[in-house]
């Protein structure tokens, strides 16, 4: 049958996550493909307690319908964490989300009409693009360094496209570099939005993942105008499979995305809502972060030593602060999904070629590793294959 | 702060069910206007034995990332459920959806460009028109009767449109109507779909709210060339709150709502569809479901029963063997919006005015009751009231 889908399909295709999702479920695989948090530390039994103590309690109304906006004592507790993040609002300022994915689908909805220019880091998070796309904008890349988004550069492109609709950052252990934006750009970021009528989606669900120093103020706590919209995620320091983050702003917006998301899912799942409500209320989340990140600090020390001391030494790659990523740029001929194929094949272990991180693919040369899913011990052995392979393929000059 | 949203957002609007939801919070009203199902036929301790069995059990994958088409052991048995229909299928043919909404929106999304050409039932379900809209459709009215929809009426427009993208349909105790769809037409819906070229969106939440009579074979029985996408839901036979909902089709149609799954949510909350795929596994929900059957079929006949003895004679209203809602026709002249008004204000009842159904409104003398929402007590008593108003404003010739 000739299915007449809508144009947007044309840019459908199975994301390379997804694919290596499925290979990674071969247990002789060692994956630092995927960005799975590292389940070991969910607060498995906690989490058990608070939703049996919803569905002990009022479980007709947890079981029912509800509004749109989110459970209001989930949106107070998430208020409370922005609160103390330097970020005030109320309760139309904040809406529910099944998890950030969503958040960034109805941002782009809210947002995007087909043409309209958009600025991503290059490269930024390939779930965002995949979102994006569907809704026909164009992509400008801005670039970044050490210190994340370059300004000089957004303001040149913001110079010669009067028309962004919205600038995406994850200024915090972006995903895929790993990278933090420095405080004297998140503040400038603001001042540039401001200057040329864009908004800023600041995606932001690794805040928490830091193995040193100090948090930085997020970018919207520099938006004394509603110009910034905040993702937040409990996926990566609660745990992904109950689906809930949230997304804050002006209640302008915020109104507009509560049209959005009962078109496209009527509410989140309440139970789910609930569950981590009554969870934020009696835990002090601290200790555990703790623990999570110090083993995700240990992880990237070991992959990063080994990187150091047994990789190619024409090899460069981040070694980020927080988060689960680092990013690896080869020398330019080199090709990562030629390595990908060799490593799936020759030592079983998997990474990210970057190419898919830019909207319009190259820079074949970046892989994204993450240090969140897999073991100490298994890391060690899958970078020092890694090493190896990497040895026989890229040859010290 | 002026932000320039996507055009689509022009069509953004509070929904009158949504606004109701409001209102229906306020105890003194009786409210005939929400799809609520009755919560004192969930099934709590059981889903609660079920929740706690899956968190007690493999917690760490219930919590985790998941893939976007859904938890297999869920699809498995939401594949036998469809079986049992007479509609067959593997894993490939079947997808979870964050509630039947998502359904409609991932649908939407799949098939329909700006200016496509769309059929709706006249009228049809508010909450699948609006998650249409925002994709820009022009939608096509086609006549209903006692029988469903007008197999005639469809033919015409099919004719005259050559380009129909699909046929929206809830055969099965539609939304609004309560009318349910012959079986001959079922056949010929299909046969008209083929041969010009559209697909069936086959909407049937209500499908086992069945009073009497035995229930009819889904559209998708007759389709024997992937023609017809299958949208179930287990929020008026389960619970609403954990938002499990699923599209059954084709495999290269369910294959692309994959993709737009995963930029949509990345996929639906695991602890829900684990619940509920250990719910289903264990238990026969016949019982129950002969109970709420029962329930739903007391109030409606308080309701008809009222209606056909105190209600003004010139009133015209469906006799629903099924589903949560009943339709009235008031002659021409009179305004439900504006009887609504006075409903609220003197007596305390609401309903939903019938204009909301259509999607270019209009058609302002009809309006939908529910009677899944209130008890059999407060049924009379609101109808008594309500009839006491109707006779008022509307006096018998």
């Amino acid at each position: 049958m000739n299915v007449r889908y809508a144009d947007r399909m044309k840019l459908a295709k199975a994301s390379f996550i997804r694919e290596s999702l499925k290979l990674a479920s071969d247990k002789s695989i060692v994956s630092f493909a995927g960005g799975n948090p590292d389940s070991d530390y969910f607060p498995g039994p906690e989490l058990r307690r608070c939703c049996s103590q919803v569905l002990n309690g009022d479980w007709k109304d947890s079981l029912q319908y509800n509004i749109s906006e989110g459970y209001p004592p989930l949106r107070e507790q998430l208020l409370k964490k922005m609160a103390a993040m330097g970020v005030r609002g109320g309760l139309t300022n904040l809406i529910v989300t099944s998890g950030s994915q969503q958040g960034l689908d109805l941002a782009a909805k809210l947002l995007i009409d087909e043409g309209d220019e958009i600025v991503v880091e290059s490269p930024s998070y390939m779930g965002a693009i995949n979102a994006f796309q569907y809704y026909g904008p164009r992509f400008l890349e801005v670039k970044m360094d050490s210190g994340g988004m370059d300004m000089d550069d957004l303001e040149r492109i913001l110079k010669e496209h009067t028309g962004v609709k919205f600038i995406y950052t994850i200024p915090d252990f972006h995903n895929p570099t790993g990278l933090v934006m420095e405080l004297p750009r998140r503040k400038r970021l603001v001042e540039l939005a401001e200057q040329y009528g864009a908004l800023v989606l600041e995606d932001s669900p690794y805040y928490d993942i830091r193995f040193t120093g100090a948090s930085l103020p997020p970018v919207k706590f520099f938006d004394s105008g509603d110009r910034v919209l905040y993702l937040g995620s409990m996926s990566k320091i609660l745990c992904p499979g109950l689906r809930i983050g949230w997304i804050m702003g002006g209640a302008g917006l915020v109104e507009k995305l509560v049209y959005l998301k009962q078109a496209a899912d009527l509410h989140t799942n309440e139970l789910a809502q609930r569950t981590v409500a009554a969870y934020l209320q009696e835990t002090d989340m601290s200790g555990r972060l703790k623990l999570l990140n110090r083993s995700y600090c240990e992880r990237k020390e070991i992959m990063t030593g080994i990187i150091r001391d047994r990789f190619p030494g024409s090899v460069r790659f981040t070694d980020p602060q927080g988060g689960l990523f680092l990013w690896m740029e080869l020398p330019d001929q080199y090709n990562a999904q030629r390595l990908f194929d060799l490593s799936l094949q020759k030592i079983k272990v998997i990474f990210v070629p970057g190419s898919t991180f830019y909207p319009y693919g190259g820079h074949d040369n970046t892989l994204r590793l993450s240090y969140s899913t897999v073991g100490p011990k298994e890391t060690a052995s899958g970078m020092n294959r890694l090493a190896d392979l990497f040895r026989e393929v890229i040859p010290d000059p």
